[in-house]
């Protein structure tokens, strides 16, 4: 991504993978060590660690080290910024529908008394 | 993007640029020309238009040529698509935090409990 990418766009950046959406997924559920998360894919550590950088680095995720472990969490603001710019526009676009429904409506209705007039 | 990627993955990419997302908005009021869309960038059309062919590529617009303009317009399925996945996974995060303050009143509860017994 470029240099100067806003917040906004690492994080769709970021879920426009699947594995990436589905370690969002499961630390939806809670947290998890790194090993833990990397189970079921089958795919080097250190490819799929690069995955976790995109997140973390986008602050879709944050990571500590525990021991010997790596757990990562979800960070909710970052991710909730996304679906809340996703939930404005199809609202936006619902109640276009939604108005241009009324207006087909009225219409309907206007028409029909001009052929009652008729 | 890499030639398997899904519908998803393909969405969320396109969301990943703050042109391409100003598009959506715009076509959330309603379909444009061209021409009409392109006017708030400070942009050359051909690369304005690359960022459109994104979008029509993913499914989240629809153009089509009438007289000498080309219009677009939203296509909401795959922009709900990316929107309902979203909005599952911050349900789930807000499940999990309602269990988690469920199991903490509880807890502190019995540990009130404890308390008075001691």
């Amino acid at each position: 991504m470029p240099y100067h990418s806003n917040p906004l766009d690492l994080a769709f950046h970021a879920l426009s993978d699947p594995t990436r959406r589905a370690v969002v997924s499961r630390l939806a559920d809670g947290e998890a060590a790194v090993s833990d998360l990397a189970e079921p894919f089958n795919m080097a550590l250190p490819s799929f660690t690069q995955h976790l950088k995109v997140l973390e680095d986008c602050g879709l995720i944050a990571s500590e080290k525990r021991g010997r472990s790596r757990w990562c969490r979800l960070v909710p603001e970052r991710f909730d910024e996304a679906a809340v710019w996703m939930e404005a526009e199809r609202r936006r676009w619902a109640g276009r529908l939604d108005r241009l429904e009324v207006y087909l409506d009225t219409k309907e209705e206007e028409d029909g008394r001009y052929q009652e007039s008729d």
